[in-house]
């Protein structure tokens, strides 16, 4: 039965399609690897999950079960809207030997899914990571009742061939973190990926020293908001923009040492009056102008993590875009600016996870999420969080 | 006298401006240090000399000669043209302890003089080095007769109170490098400051290794046509670019294993074509969409050494250059680009030029230059060389 979203508010109508016998319009379910094309290295790869060939069937039981998923029926143009999703079923096969029937707990969405987008095929699952339970194990290393965190994508039942022992991790599938008592969730955000994405990639890429000065733009975002407080915990001095007056109250409450709205002030401006010593380094969330001004005021030697362009994912992907460069500040002033994708520092991803969870139950780090609740509502969560709307990381409650 | 430039042919037509006692009008000469505005660290600096003061005088004699300088008469506007140029006499002063009288035997035009002209004021003496004899010496240092290698920009005499040892550099005054029997001009190119570009630039910045690819843009210019003969000895698969069909056999001589005329070729096309397995490095001197299209070609991890943006020095410099970046490239390839000025490789100065002259003895590397003769045709050799009529290092014998 195919399934299209229609309206939705705080939950979604599910209506039937058009399809004259539902059931065999089943989508039937087959191996599917999500490979970014032409990424062969360092890649970033989602949703990886083997299944053995799935027949329709109208037989409901415990071992074929109806898993629900997100896919797209088309491009997103510019901000994704509701028509963009399709909410479809698909029977899940027969358990078989080394694989683990999961549910979903807790989904997430990201800012790095619109870039990914256009990399999908009409029909794929968007992709993403989850928490998730296992109902049904055939892998004695994943038990039943056991939690796992998975990249199965915005699905809500997965069955997993699971990979050998040296093949897991944070981009297919590894056991729950060591918690100490902090909310499942944070495994989605501060102790997992975005987490990551703030340590790693501000410790490793922007090299902070104490005494220098970062610039952290988005950062009421689930990674910014890490960012400037691993600033702050490295000596230095942060200064990060957001888009509300609410964000940027939050922001110093988090110990920010200036957090300027960008929509009601001017960039140049408020860096000449908050980096009084010039900028060292830039966690860059947003690309395109704001980088441009950034990098003006930065001092020589400077360096920037270009970890995302939100200011440009909901651009048309055909044409290239067209943005400020100052290559007389770049050059005379040494600038090194990387891309980076978290996917790098794999080989110590749980360091960077239990540092992470040391400096939030020592306080040195304070977390927020905004918080979905229902699995249907996940293109809602994700439109809201493109639209700048959350706080801190959105999770979404399955 | 303030001498006028106004037709330049082989030589140069010198006539006197319009002051009414032309003697009187001689420019005094005072100390000048030329220092980029607000690049306190890692600067470029250029034509640091520091004088006794001078007084306006009639009297020509040993100790009160008259040099001949070339300061810009406004900013230019896109290519410079002759009439921004001045050609200006100046009366040195008697030489005083610890200073020494010097006379230029080679000078040198190089593209950061375009960019770096933007941070002159009028009047101002454009900035670069020379192979300079002392005429004249109260420095136990550098005795009378001796060759100098100095940054005391476009002008024939110089007097130079001899910095502190510690001070001395490549971006000040040096003894001449052992050349063992090479051109003294190599001192300006291969064996000075764009050898070391060069050499630090692809050695230190794009760290190429053995089976990679490296593309250079510029390639037949003084630093490019080095590069990429620098990235063979390391094992690259080297893929240069230049804009004619003469520069383009010329680099298929020097060992590229492909060069193309960008001006008549399809880059997207001949990337793919020559770059079979991807770019791994790009020294880029150009900047803009060239380095688009190659960041687009890149692997995972590549490495562009941000040397030079020729594509936009004589653009504007008010106004924010436009140009396409491939974010999605640079974050999901984790793709560094790096600004640098050789300045940063200073401690090892010697260590760059000693193997850039051991390697040219080897027969590894092929130096060609294109000389003008005179001094007072520097503002052509300038020119041309922004027109890209040069092929290796312009070098002007006074």
């Amino acid at each position: 039965m195919t399934l299209c979203l229609s309206t939705l508010s705080r939950g979604m109508r599910l209506s039937c399609s058009t399809s004259t016998s539902p059931i065999s319009q089943v989508t039937a379910f087959s191996s599917k690897v999500f490979s970014p094309k032409g990424f062969t290295k360092g890649q970033y790869s989602v949703g990886i999950y083997h299944f053995s060939s799935t027949t329709r069937t109208t037989t409901l039981n415990q071992d074929k079960m109806q898993a629900r998923k997100f896919v797209i029926t088309k491009h997103f143009q510019g901000l994704p809207k509701l028509s963009d999703f399709n909410l479809v079923e698909e029977t899940l096969p027969a358990l078989q030997d080394g694989e683990i029937l999961c549910k979903a707990e807790w989904l997430t969405v990201d800012p790095y899914m619109r870039a990914a987008s256009d990399r999908l095929k009409v029909g794929d699952q968007m992709p993403g990571g989850q928490v998730a339970r296992v109902l049904k194990s055939r892998c004695a290393d994943f038990p039943e009742g056991t939690q796992v965190v998975a990249n199965f994508g915005w699905r809500d039942l997965t069955v997993m061939k699971v990979p050998p022992a040296e093949k897991r991790g944070f981009d297919s599938i590894h056991a729950m973190p060591e918690m100490k008592g902090l909310p499942d969730s944070y495994a989605l955000g501060c102790m997992g990926m975005p987490g990551n994405t703030a340590y790693f990639g501000l410790t490793r890429i922007c090299e902070p020293k104490a005494g220098e000065t970062l610039v952290v733009s988005s950062a009421a975002g689930a990674v910014g908001s890490l960012v400037g407080q691993i600033g702050k915990i490295y000596g230095c001095n942060v200064i990060g923009y957001a888009g509300t007056d609410d964000k940027i109250e939050w922001l110093k409450s988090l110990g920010f040492d200036h957090a300027l709205n960008y929509k009601t002030t001017e960039l140049p401006k408020t860096l000449k009056e908050n980096a009084t010593k010039g900028v060292d380094c830039y966690f860059d969330n947003v690309g395109g102008e704001f980088t441009f001004h950034v990098t003006r005021a930065m001092n020589p030697f400077g360096r920037i993590a270009l970890c995302g362009a939100i200011s440009i994912y909901n651009n048309d992907p055909r044409k290239p875009n067209l943005v400020p460069v100052d290559y007389v500040s770049m050059i005379y002033k040494n600038i090194r600016q990387e891309g980076f994708v978290v996917t790098r520092f794999a080989k110590d991803w749980f360091a960077g996870i239990n540092q992470m969870r040391d400096w939030i139950l020592e306080g040195k780090l304070k977390i927020e999420e905004t918080k979905t609740i229902g699995f249907e509502n996940m293109p809602q969560a994700f439109i809201g969080l493109l639209e700048g709307k959350n706080t801190g990381k959105v999770v979404i409650q399955a």
